[in-house]
């Protein structure tokens, strides 16, 4: 089996970090029971294991290729994506209203790990569509939901983001994108998307697109951008398949990885005009995109830990099949190399890391479903600006840390990980497209700086502080050595992010330019020592449970001691993170142009 | 051009750091003049820009192929290689007894790393026919140094380094590879070696393979390791070609990066026996095989930061291109991106990483040129020891950072960065090899910890903190702000380095498994703080240019700037290295291989 589901950690952190059962007891989410969600969990690990992750290294061998206008996607793709619509499996977290089941984000977030994990490329197009329909189900009209929204939950129709273009990029100001208002309430549009994921592909009956675009005479810049629906195949009044949108994929690209997702180029109106109609209002556009944009960014953080767990499961059963080398403490002969210290280092570290971002992106799962669901505004208020300052965590740590955990696994592989065969390559090339798309890591980190941290004087990351503090606290007192030894590195990790968010606060009016240059390792140190939170916790919750007895005591003494190799590997770098930020901008910026 | 030589940087650092004067005043290295060294590397700029960079991207995009036993190169290498040889470059640094040039090593090394920038899978050739030229002139006979060396040196024939077998990879105890004594004093080989590096091809006449075998009866392990000379075609009295031996290339591997490179199997002895000869002695073979090694792991050093100069040239190139939003501080329309704070961390990362592993290897090569030609015999031991000590640090640091360095090359690319075409993603791909091959970043660190370390009770390493420290007391005295802030991190380097060497001197004998759980984080650290060294006295003197004034002002300050970057944003990591190897054991070891 090339990919089975952490099952046993994703369950404890459900559990026990993330809250399932108060989860469970919000306004509709009853039936998030724990049987429920375990059964559900079974299912989802048997059908991405058998059915999904086998596609995975077809689909590099033998990726998505275009002709004559169509986009044929690797053998076997079409029939999983249709097994996976009909299983019910986009529709996880949807309103039952339109089919969905209407279960928690933090049901949903494993249940998308599993999937990204068991393949990148395959899990990108229902990545898009549920952002499709966030964006519907937030600024549709209820026609739109009516025609729409039912067809993408079942998975037989798909849904895309159309930003990009070439002049505009991270900068959506930028774009140029037409759309011309027509006398029956339409739009026509007309321009050229580019970097658009499964922009075209043959595993859906019609597609989606969501695209941004401009009317004559709107605003320049951001303000004048409005959102726009332009279906492949228009829509007719019962619902049947119409005729052929004037919104023509005229390539893809040849990438690095995730080469099974169609990367498309996309022309909108050569042919007279796509036919487009306007959601929401008018140059509301990116008010609307940022719904699909935030909830595709929590996905491509869960990307980031997808890719991290198979690449950590595959080097893992490289180092206990791979006999190099006698034992350092003295062996007869050569022993399998996860005996040498090293290795078992490398692959402490790549679980390490997984752990950490794993926790941290449920647990801010289930301040998403208490801030959708919790009866008091209050504390839905508390948990959507909790969640919001985690969403770009997520996405940049995560991310970044599946490029290092990538390439670790092809590290323990040695020569044989060099080998495309080995398959250990493609997760090292799918990952580095992770920290790039929905934003790269630096728009998460000035989202993080600007928006999360600065606008509020620092009082969300202060929340946070305070809370890694109780931990760091209860730690200390337990006099366990391994909890102490956490608690120290905890310690210095809380005082280096308050150091940080104080030197944020105090100079983003005076001195931006000194706050950017430190915006990706303060995103970085926010994830060390929020992940580190977390780990923290499990190590208590770890401990606690050994000391008592009973359960699964190597579960739990592993879950300790994978929490102090964090301390002491992952959380150690807060300090040089600190540095990096309050003392660093003055080698950042000193340079002129032409000295580079 | 796709690449140009940093001659100033290169040039700065052998006259500044490396002491090419004191070089220059060696017996034997009086060829080696300022002038004649700067007219050489400008010669080898232009060539390495013109006609080796050229080739890089169309190795990449049709690499090597196998057919029917033969290996064909990319189009252009084979005539590439022939300018390559006729105008001496292979043999900078050989004797002139056998045709090279007989210059320093301090100045084929910049030859070297300008080579591998332009072109990492064509500069592996020569890297590998360095390797044989070293190991024949060390442990070969007059006969073999007659027969094969001047070939070598004029490019004419080719070099190989036959160690890797499928069991026998890191753990060089598992060759199997036979050979077996003839009457007429030959042996005849019979074996498979896999991961061998041009191991045939069609860029020169002849191929000298230099093969690991047992003779019968040899004892078990590494010290029944014999070295054979075993040429592709049998070399006649005369010189001439004779009949083709029975060594033949069955498959090449399908690879990540490094595609122009074939990467054989090789066929010993299938068809009656390979004929081989006898380097040296019997069961020396591994002793002989590492003066190719480690001159090989200099060269593979190199290589690290080689790309990482490729990458950084191309990601600048972009960020003065690509136009993409305001300036943070305010401008009318879009800017470059270069102006965004982040893109110049980005970029000065990926410099002040540069610069400081070119440096340190630079030095390095400056002591080993001593250690070969000083008159005192006590300063040839000295510089060889610290030359010993630097080899694994600048094999498994350059090329660990070359990683990160790669990495970020296709960050700042962004979108642009994941389509091959653009070709940042070569780089990346390409530089993952490097903390693989001529042994992984570990067995660099174990080689460190163990032979440069422990072994002498850290008596060099503490040599070269005191240097250090010296320095730090330099910086310290200046008043100035730049130098004062790279003494605050040099100090904390220094007390980790300290302490670390401590550490491993003081268990290595009672808990070895300890000490080898930070054996890479030790590398690093010692990476940092020995680069952070160079980059400090570099600003010393860039600033002392400074204040007398004249000079290239420009370059002197961009010198300090990065230096203060190195020390805030690399150095700064120290502690943390510091955290991972001094306490870091505990999480390493914890698990069973159940566990995992």
């Amino acid at each position: 089996m090339s990919y089975v589901a952490p099952l046993k950690d994703m369950l404890f952190v459900m559990n026990e970090l993330a809250g399932l059962n108060e989860v469970n007891a919000l306004p509709g989410c009853e039936d998030a029971t724990a049987e429920t969600v375990e059964a559900i969990l079974e299912e989802k690990a048997r059908f991405t294991s058998e059915v999904i992750a086998t596609l995975n290294w077809a689909g590099d061998q033998a990726p998505s290729y275009w002709k004559d206008g169509q986009v044929f996607t690797t053998k076997g793709f079409k029939e999983a994506f249709k097994m996976f619509g009909e299983a019910g499996w986009q529709g996880v977290q949807h309103p039952a209203e339109f089919g969905g089941q209407g279960l928690p984000k933090l049901l949903a977030t494993p249940c998308i790990e599993m999937l990204h994990a068991a393949n990148l490329s395959f899990a990108l197009c229902p990545l898009l569509t549920d952002g499709a329909i966030e964006a519907l189900l937030t600024a549709g009209s209820d026609a739109d939901k009516a025609t729409y929204l039912e067809n993408l939950i079942s998975g037989k129709w798909t849904g895309t983001m159309n930003l990009t273009e070439p002049q505009a990029g991270s900068d959506l100001a930028m774009v140029r994108t037409r759309a011309v208002p027509q006398d029956d309430g339409t739009y026509k549009v007309f321009g050229t998307k580019i970097f658009i994921t499964y922009g075209e592909h043959d595993m859906a009956e019609n597609i989606v697109h969501l695209v941004l675009a401009r009317t004559p005479n709107a605003p320049e810049g951001v303000k004048g951008i409005s959102l726009f629906i332009v279906p492949k195949f228009m829509v007719n009044a019962d619902g049947s398949l119409g005729a052929r949108n004037d919104a023509h994929c005229v390539s893809i690209e040849h990438k690095l990885g995730i080469k099974a997702s169609p990367t498309c180029v996309l022309q909108f109106g050569d042919n007279g005009g796509a036919i487009g109609t306007l959601v929401g209002e008018e140059n509301r556009g990116l008010e609307y995109m940022f719904i699909m944009m935030n909830a595709a960014r929590f996905g491509v953080g869960m990307q980031g830990v997808a890719v991290a767990e198979r690449a950590y499961q595959k080097a893992v059963q490289y180092a206990k099949d791979r006999v190099q080398s006698r034992d350092l403490a003295g062996s007869a002969g050569p022993v399998s190399i996860i005996h040498h210290p090293d290795v078992r280092r490398m692959l402490m570290s790549m679980r390490a890391q997984i752990e950490g971002s794993r926790a941290l992106a449920y647990v801010a799962a289930a301040m998403s479903d208490k801030a959708h669901h919790h009866a008091d505004a209050e504390v839905r208020k508390q948990n959507q600006a909790a969640y919001e300052f985690l969403v770009p965590i997520v996405k940049g740590w995560s991310t970044e840390l599946s490029l290092d955990v990538t390439s670790t696994g092809v590290q323990v592989h040695g020569g044989m990980g060099f080998i495309e065969e080995t398959g250990a390559a493609q997760h090292y090339r799918d990952a580095q497209i992770l920290t790039i798309y929905e934003g790269t890591t630096a728009i998460q980190a000035n989202d993080l700086v600007g928006r999360k941290t600065s606008r509020d004087g620092g009082a969300v990351a202060k929340q946070f502080i305070a809370q890694v503090r109780a931990v760091e606290a209860e730690l200390s007192a337990t006099g366990e050595a391994n909890l102490k030894a956490i608690a120290a590195q905890l310690a210095i990790g809380a005082k280096a992010m308050e150091d940080v968010v104080e030197f944020v606060v105090a100079n983003f009016k005076s001195d931006i330019k000194a706050v950017f240059s430190g915006s990706v390792p303060y995103l970085k140190l926010a994830g060390v020592v929020l992940g580190g939170w977390q780990m923290a916790r499990a190590a208590l919750i770890a401990q606690a449970k050994l000391q008592a007895g009973g359960g699964d005591a190597s579960f739990n003494q592993a879950k300790v001691a994978t929490a102090r190799f964090f301390a002491d590997h992952i959380l150690s770098t807060a300090q040089g993170l600190r540095t990096s930020i309050v003392d660093g901008s003055a080698g950042v910026l000193a340079l002129s142009e032409e000295q580079f």
